[in-house]
């Protein structure tokens, strides 16, 4: 098996050059899937997927119409008893905007010195383009060590909205060892990364209602509650002085980290400098008892996303809202459901709002938390692939942030994923001159090979 | 005296209709203040009030320039050892929009029933021509009891943002007994008003800096102290449990109630069924041991006028905001003063406002308190005069709003005012179908000249 592998390693070093090609080639189609002036061009990046698909030696592949965007599908299984991976990725790009801040144009991809410019080089085509690469290293060489199965949506861009239901609609043919994601991008060049956890959703919006119109603060200020002042109060309430969030039960489905964990997240280089330096805030701030980056990925949290009541432009207006609102969004670990910590909003609300306001809660946007066996094969795998690569153990981080499709095949399908990619924090993603570092990416797609082949074993 | 006084009476009662025409004359001229593109017809109005003015015999009339619209001086001073009034009036109004909720043309003033219909009929060209033909009656038939004055500015609908500069240049030419300033309206038809006090106003924006860019909630939530909780936080400790300022030293200058003006403030219609009408709250709130009128009139505040921070569109972005906003005013009574309060504020936040975050502090406007000596010659003049024509001693409220020529005559020249006027809480000034009650208004000009013979004893 070595061999193979060596071999295979051989033959993806001597096709770099049509592997940037064939990245340059997709690049090109603009598929922004945000606006429905480009909806022509989604679905031909999605045709273009389903091509490469075949020309890689897949079997039944399809482009599978959703209540949107495509979701473009393909699968060799042909190595029975072998285990099976699900590809994961997502062809549809950001817009460009701002244009005229690019150096280049977004949509005609030029390599100068180590990166190749072009929306969607790192988020996401390059990492589409080095997973088919990989697996073509793989098979042309004549020794496939897994079977695969390829899902890749084009709403990744808009919040994978059409994807749950494809999901639950197609779970069994989903069916999967594990889901490889290469979505996640790495912490810096020289660290490689496995993300095994994300932090669920629970966004709400809360209005606050006073008198029937909009008053004159002369007039009446001081007889009656103003919304805007009972609603500040209230949000006031929602964290206490140590900044835990006072909502009641928040916390207690919070699954503890374990030692192994909160040492993976002392070896993470996002340290307190990394986020005063990313933020620019005079200090930072959080439950005192855990670092910033077991804040950010192992515990959960309470944000205030906005905020509107009454006169907000220029100047001096005297009025008295009748209304003021807030967007709430709690991020939530294992064990939390969005939708009791939606019933904890409730309970809170219920408790303290004032009897001379009225009050409604909406649930705007829900999303389940994720997280991945640490020790499972395809963790195992994928660390050992990186290892061999960069020569150092990849680092393991849980992050804050949700991306649909893991938790939805985690929920609908069963199949849990490893997160993993080859794109870098200074990539400019959904930015003007977004990049992919190409010798990071070549390394990426050897990564890939031995994870392959490590899953294989 | 009280042949003359009859004489007056008995002139204005037998000009009504001329008075009446008068009034339809300049309520036609649609001197918007509010748009530049009615300036024309705003200038119109200002010659239409000098050319009366000169008819009723006033010398020295002048139309004079201010920074914006000018101000309309004339002066009669025949009556050497008589007391001086100066009639202050605007001869501005606010646009007629929204059009189409209007019966009639707002500026084709029409007589219906006991209304007269038209913008301006009640706020407050009605009013001013009320004075006009109390003056004249007085006047034209050979015994006028005092010396008039007239200041009639074109600025009140848009802040009297240059009368301030008039008056401190003026001071001199505007020296008076006391200023009639019939712009204050009454509580009811039954209910003849006298206004001696209004709160002052000081308003500011206050800015809260977190990080140097909005962030991603679920990649940095749980690091930095988001700038909207951190503004809320402050925002809510701007007032204790029982809805008292907590702002250091906000209190200490505020003058006490007299029993006095404790019982006017009982007296008065505007109970608290009327603020619970009026507001559609479900529960009235404000300092326990107040009435509301009190409350309103006689106590200061702190409202949130606005609110804005991140998103605030439809459905959810998991924004980390950079940056907060809350626009906040305090409504003051004497003897706190604007300056005072706004360093009160900044003493507030310096102690409270936690380091994490920066704040900035802007004042957007302010504008003195003002208070007439309820036993003042001029106010026991009006008093009499309103009990004489209704048959009831008049009320007597301290207002919750600001009127500018108010506090900068009592400030600049040292003229204090006495408050009344015949306009309605139903005469929809501002606002569609404005009115005018005619019977109230006859009624009103009869006051006026009572009250002017009531100054000459």
């Amino acid at each position: 098996m070595t061999d193979a592998r060596d071999i295979a390693l051989t033959y993806a070093r001597q096709n770099r050059d049509r592997f940037l090609a064939d990245l340059k080639d997709v690049i090109a189609i603009p598929s922004i899937s945000t606006s429905d002036e480009y909806k022509p061009e989604v679905l031909r990046a999605a045709l273009w997927m389903a091509d490469r698909l075949r020309g890689l030696g897949m079997d039944n592949v399809e482009v599978m119409p959703t209540g949107g965007h495509p979701v473009v599908y393909g699968e060799w299984l042909k190595n029975t008893g072998a285990p099976t991976v699900l590809v994961y990725g997502h062809y549809d790009v950001q817009p460009p905007d701002p244009l005229d801040l690019w150096d280049t144009s977004p949509f005609e991809p030029v390599a100068r010195g180590h990166h190749l410019f072009g929306r969607g080089s790192s988020d996401m085509k390059g990492q589409v383009i080095a997973t088919f690469s990989a697996i073509e290293s793989a098979l042309k060489t004549g020794r496939m060590p897994v079977n695969v199965k390829f899902m890749i949506e084009g709403e990744e861009e808009i919040g994978s909205e059409n994807l749950g239901k494809f999901i639950k609609t197609n779970a069994k043919k989903l069916k999967a060892d594990i889901c490889l994601n290469a979505d996640a991008g790495m912490i810096g060049a020289d660290y490689p990364t496995i993300t095994y956890g994300l932090r669920g959703l629970a966004y709400m919006e809360l209005r606050v209602y006073g008198p029937n119109k909009d008053l004159h603060s002369g007039l009446f200020g001081g007889t009656v509650h103003n919304p805007a002042q009972a609603l500040v109060e209230l949000v006031a309430g929602m964290h206490d002085k140590n900044g835990r969030v006072t909502l009641p039960g928040f916390y207690k489905k919070v699954r503890r980290l374990t030692e192994d964990e909160r040492k993976a997240f002392k070896r993470l280089p996002t340290n307190a400098k990394f986020y005063l330096e990313q933020t620019g805030v005079p200090k930072l701030w959080g439950e005192p008892e855990y670092i910033p980056s077991e804040r950010v990925g192992g515990r959960p949290t309470l944000e205030v996303n906005g905020l509107l009541s009454g006169w907000t432009g220029e100047g001096s207006k005297t009025v008295l809202p009748a209304y003021a609102m807030a967007k709430i969004s709690c991020r939530l670990v294992p064990d939390q459901t969005p939708e009791e910590t939606f019933k904890q909003m409730q309970a809170y609300l219920k408790a303290k709002a004032p009897r001379d306001i009225r009050w409604e809660l909406i649930s705007l946007h829900d999303s389940g938390t994720a997280i991945t066996d640490l020790k499972s094969a395809g963790v195992k795998a994928m660390a050992d692939g990186l290892h061999a690569v960069w020569g150092t153990r990849p680092l393991f981080r849980r992050e804050g942030g949700s991306i649909g499709a893991v938790v939805q095949l985690q929920e609908y399908a069963g199949v849990e994923s490893v997160l993993t990619g080859f794109g870098l924090p200074e990539d400019n993603i959904h930015s003007p001159n977004e990049c992919l570092h190409l010798p990071t990416w070549y390394k990426g797609i050897d990564a890939l090979i031995h994870f392959l082949f490590n899953m294989g074993k």
